[in-house]
């Protein structure tokens, strides 16, 4: 884990908790973004090498839907940034965690994304995160010339 | 708000919680230490520019305690590097956020710390800190000569 990718936290208003985290943090979202597949609309912050995701959810079958209807608002997970996510997915198996996807999925912010069972880390949801959006990442966008 | 400094996780037994962090960040916590006024162990992991703290109740009276009882163990609060405590303080009271600390209190891992009150961060319980540690700290320790 290289490092803190972003954390992840579930809001009921995306308007009303941009300007909230904008007052705390004292910069606004630097790009808002719907995820269809996982029924979220969410915002980022930058906060040095991490961001903070607001995510609202946009029907009643999101898991941020039925997280905000159980537990209510709240920190929802926290998100680590990795190198390689395959090779990361199979030490963790090695290690006795459940990985919940069987492979790697689209995330928000040009992500593949996986997640961890909550209960394998003291009922906190860690998601894996390796960015696939610029040349900087991991070598899967290299170009030989 | 210039990075992350750390996460706090609420954990029932910190000695095998230090297991599973230590498989699941790849590094052995740095640092464990007690601040018997909050009534916490804690141990400190490394990831980036930031931390995992992993906080256990040394007693029946301490929020650990009370948040696991209520919620389980997870992610107890997100807490922040400030250059200025007293300054931030200020700021974000203007901004109509609720400090919970009439004024910052000695936290753990050498920090000035206080907190803002969950409801006005959608749920999120928000820790301020300053380095009170070295040379590098806000000019607290800057001697002339």
């Amino acid at each position: 884990m290289r490092k803190i990718e972003h954390i992840g936290i579930a809001v009921a208003s995306i308007e009303a908790s941009n300007i909230v985290y904008t007052k705390l943090l004292g910069v606004p979202p630097y790009k808002t973004e719907e995820v269809g597949s996982e029924g979220v609309r969410t915002s980022f912050f930058r906060v040095g090498e991490s961001k903070i995701e607001l995510l609202e959810a946009t029907n009643t079958e999101s898991p941020i839907h039925r997280f905000i209807e159980k537990r209510g608002e709240g920190i929802h997970h926290i998100a680590f940034d990795v190198e390689d996510i395959e090779a990361e997915i199979r030490r963790l198996r090695k290690e006795g965690f459940t990985v919940l996807n069987e492979t790697p999925k689209q995330g928000a912010d040009n992500k593949k994304v996986a997640f961890l069972h909550p209960k394998d880390a003291n009922g906190v949801l860690i998601e894996l995160c390796q960015d696939i959006s610029g040349p900087g990442s991991a070598g899967k966008t290299a170009k030989e010339g």
